[in-house]
């Protein structure tokens, strides 16, 4: 069985793994699809994800949709041969955060390709996988398993416009138009947001936007660094922002825009360290900054999501690279000028 | 009638001020006492608060009570010789923020003794003194009108708390024991807060704290800067703080020893401009950070709590000075060593 | 200037009433169009709305739209020839309700076209109309005023949606499909509801559910009376529902196909009295049953909507009569199977 | 080991009964006291709680505490001789309401001494008892036992405070003055009420409500029908009750003095079926009328607030009888002229 593991900084490499046995309540599937992350990127480019170094070999990958091997021993409802959207997260359903409904914030979580824990929780970019049953939301035979590889990105999303409070008739500025920026804007329009301004420093994904992910505006901040500021009269002002870029000046440019009281999510992973934030306007306006981490609960939205048509996530899709080919995607995914989400085929016989 | 003037930093002077005509739905009234505030010493050293500058002749004060001298046309409810205490904040009610029910957000506000608008606020360090009505609460004839004044940064700790959300059962972290952050942990007790832990650079206010306003635990983060991290490993974190310094480094202790998910209210007054913020760490535990702005109806609350006894605002008055002796009064209120809330006697005959 | 103008029971005539005068901050209006209202059809029919009763001669009338004629004394912004949503709620902005930013819960309204204060709330089905400045918001002059007299039940059901709580994936019932029930069906997909089951006792409304208003599906009641059962497995129960036909029935039917801890908006009116509820089931599913009054700041976000096209009344509009056929328009309005919005042409010229 | 066992209706015998291995993450502890609950009463004086009915002899009992007996494979940090708190809630942890943080609506509950499910879930009038290992929580050695077994209804308590929404400052009625309606004013207390009324039948409970509870004011309503009446002014009027009763008459009186969006809690049983409601005033007026059930992750603050002394639960205990007198326990309990709460002393050792 094949997978694309991380072994270090710029060294990944086409593995060949054992397989094991399934214990009780466990499913093993084959992979279709597997979406490139910025979290892949920085484990490929850096070795590392903020503090997370990579330790020992690690495959990559987390969004993933697939088809059903084999139902290990207790297990219901999943048989050979379907079709599946694969959950990433398996928090452990009894710590403190769980119980409260906030299982993304699990202390004792196995999110899919990540080095946060030692030995480390492996990916997804490999042929078969052994995922907990409940991670494994089988979808019918029709269904596209390529648009549900991007389900998770799309529960990030859901779960940052769920951060942001009801936006029923908000008016909403998005920082960032990469995959998890576009397809916030396109859940926030779905949740009722009367307006939806993204913005970026490339125009590729500004018109995207636009075209197909339901903003009514856009501002490249590159080219027109001002232009953010004529939103910023008092009734013109945002409501709420979802931060996605990453970028401390993207966060910076959100407080000069926001009503009182408005609020912010950050999803977009800033880096270790501290960003400068006018602790001050907070205070005497009242903002609300809050974290939006992964998903919570969204993936199954998600999922139904796509397979009701009601979020097209198939623009944000740039491309599609055999397993085979996964250094030269990893190599290009970071060219934001022209690429948005690129794609790995997995397993042929699993698509 | 004579008041309590700041032409500029460090210029204090007790001028004699003409009396105006009521208007419809107006009151006037004799200030029995008036506390000085964070703010009233900015003007008074700086000749500014944040970005406030006194740029004409403006009467310090707004923690206030008195009695009622006149009321005008229209006023019902208010006659000649009752005890009152006295709301600084007169909003528009007819803003956007107003009309949703977040007045201390209004864009229109009459706060008393603030340089925020031009002309000026006037404010309550006055013999007389003309309100609207609604901010004259009558109280019985029997009540301590020097406690009353100390209504307005109670009104302050209890909006502190209430943007906090529920607090019952909760452990609790207030960073700076100055008045607002005594009683905003006073208040969190109050509101079912499990512990309070404060936390100041003087050992004076911390003594106060567990003696006299609920707290559970103190740190001297002077003496002892890393007393806070034993409070760090996961199940002691703490649920919610309230950050009551100003300081940029007692924020930044907060996010250390907050549990995934915790709330951080800003209630103290950073410097305009930035202050560093673990982002990255907001972001992946979400953390949610917001701040708190004068009080938004809690004044009424917190004069029925001093009346009823339920908090006792008494220990943390320092000391009363005459008004004739408010330059001493303001120059000894910044010695935090030796004080935590001063008064001055505006009007011997309205106390 | 022409009214219809309601006597008593049955008793509705076309008066000729008197202009008064503009004090500060009013504004004169000529209306276009009226909307024919649940509450117009019970003074006309029954001579009360619930236990207010007409106890003087009351223009009837609410849902309107017009142009400016005259602004008084201190008005901004609105000059004569302006085109207008008028908004029917004139709340005190001062009463406690209104400070919590609750002003449809107003204990001193003036709602248009009520009888619930004596001297009664004078309405809007008049060619001329005074209103205070805050209930005239002007659109652009190529605005449709006749879909613009549909900005107040939107705002209904907007305020209907936003009492359910975040919608954003939720599966939704609206029981009762008259013009408040289609609405909200509307406003419930455009807040996100992944699915909206619209009921009522009549095929037409159900047809046109789900040909212009967003329904996923429909039961009728009245032919199907076990139809709904079918939604009764956990799985499928509802998340949240809204009742909309004022029927003890249909209320009753909810609560058997709710999941645990769903919520219930009542926007629909019931007769005075008690209704059977299961409050069995109510304290051990922890359903959240709530009402839904009128609007409380949703009717600018109504007319943003209409004039942006993001949500087309149109569909349920079903005939427009001229003033002076306003008996004929009442009793016809009462015929469901018919009718669903009826408008009155109010003023020809002001259209 | 014996154990107290409801055979049917009037039949309860004290059986003996066989040990059972633990499964892996089981503990065997050894009960000390068990509070006699109103299920409890029903299970006895009816053979059925609501539509539950006793179809095989079913332990009692759920308001418990002990010692730890023996630790199960996999257990960590419970050991011999340890006392505990013991929790009667075992949700399932990955049902969809367990994993939105509300698992006490888990539909695959075991909750102690119920007949909710078959085979019923036996409970904890019994010498010997298996659970799981989150129900144990350790406690002190000195900790009091008897006050821990009023850990449950403290939960409860508890949890329909939360239902009720941030109390801090507000006026809240509580009807009914059983052992929860008592712990209930407790806990709003507790959590910031600024008043709290009680009421009852019967004058022995409001003379403890005042004395012991925090009440500020009773009514007894069968000696004075018309006193509730005088809390009707607005100004006076409840922001929110909780209904602990369990009777539809006190149900009904709440909604005559309650202000406009005030909120409700059912934390009383009704019998099944339904109870009128005044739905018309409920929509007009905004009231929210909401259900609570059990505790969701209270427990462990009742644990704390009783071990701290915050929360002084011994007053409302009113006797404890051996477990071999269970019978006169349960007919004496329902007597509420002369009984709040009876114990059951369930095994000597281990108190």
């Amino acid at each position: 069985m094949l997978a694309a593991v991380c072994h270090g900084k710029k060294d990944l490499r086409i593995d060949t793994l054992a397989e094991r046995p399934l214990a009780p309540g466990e499913v093993r599937v084959a992979v279709a699809y597997g979406g490139i992350c910025g979290s892949d990127l920085h484990y490929y480019h850096r070795g590392a994800v903020g503090d997370f170094a990579v330790r020992e070999p690690l495959v990559l990958g987390h969004e993933i949709s697939g088809t059903v091997l084999e139902a290990g021993p207790g297990v219901r409802g999943l048989t050979a041969g379907m079709k599946a959207a694969l959950d990433p997260s398996r928090p452990c359903l009894s710590c403190r955060h769980c119980r409260a409904g906030r299982s993304n914030l699990c202390t004792d979580m196995w999110f899919l390709g990540s080095a946060g824990r030692m030995p480390h929780s492996q990916g997804g970019f490999a042929q078969h996988l052994v995922l907990r049953s409940d991670q494994v939301i089988p979808v019918p035979q029709a269904a596209d398993l390529q648009r549900l590889a991007m389900a998770e990105p799309l529960s990030v999303a859901l779960h940052a416009v769920n951060q942001a409070g009801s936006l029923n008739g908000r008016r909403v500025l998005v920082t960032g138009s990469g995959p998890i920026g576009l397809l916030t804007a396109r859940a926030a329009r779905n949740a009722g947001a009367l307006e939806v301004v993204c913005t970026d420093v490339e125009d590729a994904p500004l018109a995207l936007a636009v075209r197909a992910m339901g903003a009514t505006g856009t501002v490249n901040v590159r080219r027109e660094p001002e232009a953010l500021a004529r939103f910023a009269a008092d009734e013109a002002a945002f409501d709420a922002a979802s931060e996605a870029s990453g970028s401390p000046d993207a966060l910076a440019s959100i407080f000069r825009v926001l009503r009182r009281g408005g609020r912010v999510v950050q999803v977009g992973m800033l880096p270790p360290g501290t960003a400068p934030v006018p602790v001050n306007l907070l205070q005497s306006r009242e903002f609300e900054f809050v974290g939006a981490f992964r998903a919570n609960g969204e993936f199954r939205l998600a999922v139904d999501l796509i397979l009701r048509g009601q979020v097209d996530v198939a623009p944000i899709l740039s491309g599609t690279y055999p397993l085979s080919r996964a250094v030269d995607a990893l190599e290009l995914a970071g060219d934001r000028s022209k690429v948005i989400k690129l794609h790995l085929a997995i397993n042929e016989a699993a698509a």
